[in-house]
């Protein structure tokens, strides 16, 4: 009775994980979480709300917001006007939108292995198959030996790995997806979180012709409750991106659109990013220099520049899923990597640690927790 | 380079006369919007906001938020759990949810015709085709003659015809659907705007064993810039949609939640919509008054017991799409009734009208003119 897309909807581990996570007592490194004391909380009652702001709205968004969010794509280095941006209610909602546009029971993505996990997911619902890089990073060589349809990245502070690629790097790959003539989807929530240095310009800033979306998300530096997003799209997507868009939920909330306007207008938006950045390096800083402490002989890792997550491969062969039940039983929630890879591999001794949500004292209690255990 | 299912989002024609709607002095029958003074305006300094709100929440919604309404349907008579509920960014999004749910390409739909235009919409680019009622009503022989695999109905002041079964139509039709094991989806964003008394229970609580979905909105009663809305689901359909609407967006916004959960607490609901109730009926009245002084000659109508449209059926055969370019000419929005038909059909002499955002000295104006044109 269900559509055939409905089997490959498989209950999620991670939503059973971050339910275990959230039982009192447990510290949580499996999550994506901002930490509690960073979220941004607005003045509601500072904010001059237009009546019109209750009627329906565009379905591209408030066009003030979408200016905002050009002028700060073009500060990076992405050339783009305002009519290329649409407002998501929080970026997961552009790969359902992306997915949508691209991705039927024939068609082909090329992406990072490991990679975002709900990604995966979504284009797997509408019935992809993946073609993964040899590494954790994507090459040029990967581009050139590929059938992909089209590419999916995360170029900076990689979820899951914390990687991210060099300016050079990005113009490499961008030069082969455009003599390949893929299409790139970049996904960039974590760039704000910069703690080294600021990224490099977005990939998709480095393509002459291919077609391409590029998205970010104000949940990591505002807060995830405002559900808001966007994306930029080159001038021959936008359009159908849009009328998706309108089919999915007419448009995005509006209130959260307003909050988003007058946090960006009056610049509060990046100095709460600079107010957030020292207490990230503070807690990354302190997980690599715990698990260095106490783990150094037993797995391998970097030190991530960037975003929210520590990605951990173990020295022996273990079974990552009988450690996190191990784990929890002692109170701290992890991630096995192999949910993040996309073709379902032989196991894989990794993990995911995020370090953004836990306190200084918790973050070295769990890390200890793992070191017992491994 | 598209996925398929592109080919069918088609340009709207629906988004280019709002557009055109928009325009100054231009009277706007064409959409489907509130009336600006009646549209709820919370005072956000009221809300009690733990800082936990601004935080990812979960895929279900609020807990509290779900109670509430579960409570509120169970007062419908309709009978089901808290668990049952998902909260949606507007009603649109369940259509987008139950697609993704039931609809491919072998799918076929039995539903009313004329119907909801952005449901057809939805339900096209996701591939299905449609079984049509002989009349503008479902009729049990519909339904037992038909070979479509689920149903999609309005049964409360439908959208465009504003036509409502009574208890006994429900009976009736609840009885086939069970007969023939054809599921049910009741979309139900009307209701509260009831002029003539309350409607009869909804369709789905009649049902004793197909499975069901049924949607609500706040947006006809508080606003639609909030963006909320929700679905009830049959026990067996509420996991695979939940996952689909963590796939989709995570989770819905939590400051309209927030607002909506503290305006159905403390009763504020029911009081703006008995205070709105008069002034759209006025509306209503008037525009009836002043059709029948001015048209009855020329179209057959009915005077809607509820909702926001009046559909009329001229009596003589008219391009209803010139008649739609002429009536703009003259500042006149109009919907041409053909988009509503599941099965394009040959040209319909038929209009939607809609009666609530117009002021009364407008709606006079604007229905002049139509006379005028006809």
């Amino acid at each position: 009775m269900f559509a055939k897309r409905i089997d490959r909807l498989k209950p999620s581990l991670v939503r059973e994980i971050l339910a275990a996570a959230q039982a009192p007592g447990v510290i949580s490194f499996a999550g994506g979480l901002p930490a509690a004391e960073t979220l941004f909380q607005p003045e509601l009652s500072e904010l001059k709300l237009p009546a019109s702001i209750w009627q329906y709205g565009a379905s591209e968004g408030e066009s003030v917001l979408r200016d905002l969010v050009a002028q700060r794509a073009n500060r990076l280095g992405l050339a783009c006007r305002p009519d290329q941006v649409l407002i998501l209610n929080g970026s997961q909602q552009g790969i359902d939108l992306v997915a949508k546009l691209w991705v039927e029971e024939t068609t082909k993505i090329l992406c990072e292995s490991p990679t975002y996990l709900a990604a995966l997911q979504v284009f797997d619902l509408f019935g992809a198959s993946f073609e993964s890089s040899q590494a954790d990073w994507l090459s040029p060589t990967d581009i050139e030996a590929s059938q992909a349809d089209f590419a999916y990245l995360i170029p900076t502070f990689q979820n899951p790995t914390g990687r991210c690629y060099s300016t050079e790097q990005r113009q490499l790959l961008a030069q082969a997806f455009d003599l390949r003539r893929m299409p790139v989807f970049e996904d960039d929530p974590y760039r704000d979180l910069a703690f080294d240095g600021p990224a490099p310009a977005p990939l998709v800033s480095h393509l002459q012709s291919v077609p391409w979306v590029y998205q970010g998300s104000f949940s990591k530096t505002l807060a995830p409750g405002l559900r808001l997003g966007y994306l930029i799209a080159h001038p021959d997507l936008i359009v159908p991106l849009t009328r998706l868009k309108q089919a999915a939920d007419l448009h995005s909330n509006r209130l959260s659109q307003a909050i988003v306007t007058h946090v960006l207008a009056n610049g509060t938006l990046d100095k709460h990013i600079a107010d957030l950045l020292p207490i990230y390096r503070e807690k990354r800083d302190l997980m690599h220099q715990v698990l260095t402490e106490q783990l150094a002989e037993k797995a391998y890792w970097h030190k991530p520049a960037g975003g929210l997550f520590f990605w951990l491969e173990l020295k022996r062969d273990c079974d990552t899923h009988y450690l996190m039940q191990k784990a929890l039983a002692l109170g701290l929630a992890i991630m096995p990597g192999d949910p993040f890879y996309p073709a379902k591999p032989q196991q894989t001794c990794t993990l995911r640690l995020n370090f953004s949500h836990s306190s200084l004292e918790l973050i070295e209690e769990g890390v200890n927790r793992l070191a017992r255990l491994i």
